[in-house]
């Protein structure tokens, strides 16, 4: 899993097309399929769910979210849970 | 949905003209038609009303959002909620 | 009412001479005519109005607003609230 | 009295040598007279005067305050209180 | 161990490929192995199992966290514990 | 006092070799002998003491202190308290 | 110990090797042997031990702190505690 990574944003790049987790600050996380980041770690997610204090809160479908509420993104964590 | 996707802000682009809910910092909603937006993801929402706590407070018409208080951005969320 | 807005700043500057409604960081609201403002969204009202929790609290006249404590702007929403 | 204000510095040049209320974030104000600014907001007042939920506190006299921590600078507005 | 750190990102380098305690902001931990990081502190860890309040809460696999949530990061400490 | 400043600087640059009070975010102050700042308003205080709640907590002696916790420096105050 | 101090880092390099006291955000500091550090204020603590309101909570070893996390390094203020 961990081959041909050298740079934090090749972790994002390899995630393109799959669920990860977003957490975020506060609280909250999303879930959905990561589309698209840039250097700011702004990102899209399709189908995404938000997900606050560990209960489902609503389906927010497409979505762009700031870089700067980011704290981690995990690809590979949605099946761990 | 999600043909046409590159980068983050070809989502709020193509979000331009519609509905759209705005995720602000600490618990404050907008939603509102998307007017315009720039690199610091300053954006400008048309007939805007606010929420907070999932309750309608106020209409605020026309408005400018400042970049910094945007969690996210979701164009599709408005028929889902 | 939205015509000519290409980029968020135009609706500040339709707004020049005009009420804003300044919703900011912390509770704090202002009321004001809008002189100036720049790329900071630094701003400046007249008149200003300053407003905690819905509440009046003291005019403030003429005022310097820094940018980084604006949660947003809102031209039209004296009259609606 | 808003002759003259094209940009948002422009207030700041016109308060030079007179008094100004400096609203601080946290429920600090200081009133003093404003004799110098930079770009960053960075400001020096004279014969500052520190308030803290609405009581005077204590007078620092010379004073700088950098500009990270103000929300508002009204020239005019210490007649109205 | 102290050899060879003349920058602070030599000790980064060094823990590459290790296992690194990560103290977040808000009393969040992770652990995990060191893969990449940048000059933003923008950091990837593998195997990563976020610790909240000294607890165990879950295991997060490969997983990219963004330097500005990080306060510190000690390659020596998991033994120390 | 006021004679020959021109730019916010200044006071900080007359004010070296003598006590200023800084008042830092969240009721932090310290009191100490200005030695050495720079434009980010990174400090260099000796004989620093650090004052909680307005209560004498230690003495730090020489202390660099980081400019963006800092919301004043006024080297007149010390004796007016 | 005031002896070519110009500017802030000068005070940072003196200390290399000695034994120095972190403030960081939040009640909590460190103390440990300052190894390196940056313009960011990005440092190095070798033998660095965590403390929480006062009490000694673990040892981290060797540790990378960010910068904008650090209220102040006081490197002569060990034996004074």
């Amino acid at each position: 899993m961990v081959n041909g990574i050298e740079r934090p944003l090749d972790v994002l790049n390899n995630a393109k097309g799959k669920e990860v987790l977003v957490q975020l600050k506060n609280n909250r996380q999303m879930v959905g399929t990561l589309l698209a980041f840039d250097i700011h770690i702004n990102i899209v997610l399709d189908n995404a769910k938000e997900i606050i204090d560990s209960e489902d809160r609503r389906n927010v479908g497409l979505t762009f979210l700031r870089g700067d509420t980011i704290i981690f993104i995990s690809p590979a964590s949605i099946a761990k849970e």
